[in-house]
């Protein structure tokens, strides 16, 4: 039977995805997602065991996209430390605006998953001050930077920049002065990391 | 006629307030406000033209607490900018805090309230930057802060300060981190003023 060959985790979450944009967060059930792929809904239980841990993986997956574009970032060589931080915030920023506004009714869906997969979500804010705090020691190693505890600047400043990556603030990200003042933020955060 | 010599303008808010408790934002009237009062409508009408302007004028009156005892800090003497500052932002999360904290049912009247209000939200916001402002430009001709524009400067804190007052932040203010994350990112903006 290739229908049950093929059924892959990776197609699984494509169809929840797809399953999530047309009914909604609410309505969605694992019976759909069967459906949609013509299998029976037991099959995607032999994939995922609850459908909390299918919702769970999917938005695993929607946060892990970031995760892998901002590891590049952080494991690439650049010019400064400084750089290197202000273009990882940047691409955060971008990374989310795009998100929000090339498809805002997934990015909605998401937006309610994440609140209740909060193991999932802790664990990608983790990841990401974690690629902070490595940008941080860094800039600490080469004398760019200096913080006491790299670990709690790299949490500081991602926290200053919430309004530029928490999807609660999405609704900000269209206005025309939202550019000048991620300047400004990040001008400040990086002169706050100076020795 | 007692009842009409003392409605007062502040009467009708107090009242509006109570109401908007009770009923919340979506059902509450102008009717409902004139019943509490034991006034007619029109009486009310006397003092706020239209529905929309005695929301506008509770969420303004809402607002202008915080807005007031701030003004105090930022115009009382203080042994430095540095510690006027950060003063005046950790009195703006303690008031926001116990907003949230203290009625919450309250506060998410205010919070679907200043939807509503973009002027009078607007006017608020820019109070509050004109008063780090002004903390920022004290400290710069204290030699004290480097800042080319205070203005931008006293922006880019308070966006940096978001996850402390803005109220789509709420539900994070009651962690434990959330004093710890508050001091580290104080601690930076305090450095990025540095001159």
């Amino acid at each position: 039977m290739p229908t049950s060959e093929t059924l892959t985790t990776e197609r699984i979450l494509e169809a929840t995805e797809d399953v999530l944009r047309r009914y909604g967060p609410a309505k969605a059930t694992v019976v759909d997602v069967a459906r949609l792929l013509g299998v029976s809904h037991g099959s995607v239980y032999r994939h995922f065991r609850t459908k909390a841990a299918l919702r769970e993986a999917v938005t695993a997956r929607w946060l892990g996209r970031t995760e892998d574009l901002l590891a590049e970032i952080t494991e690439a060589p650049a010019p400064s430390a400084g750089e290197k931080l202000r273009h990882w915030l940047s691409a955060l920023f971008e990374a989310k605006r795009h998100k929000a506004g090339d498809d805002p009714e997934l990015f909605a869906t998401y937006s309610a998953l994440i609140t209740e997969s909060s193991d999932t979500v802790d664990r990608h804010l983790a990841l990401l001050t974690g690629q902070l705090t490595s940008i941080v020691e860094e800039g600490v190693a080469a004398g760019e930077f200096t913080a006491p505890s790299p670990a709690s600047a790299a949490q500081a400043v991602f926290v200053a920049t919430a309004r530029f990556h928490d999807p609660v603030h999405a609704a900000e990200w269209r206005r025309p002065a939202i550019e000048d003042e991620f300047r400004a933020v990040c001008d400040l955060l990086l002169r706050g990391l100076r020795p």
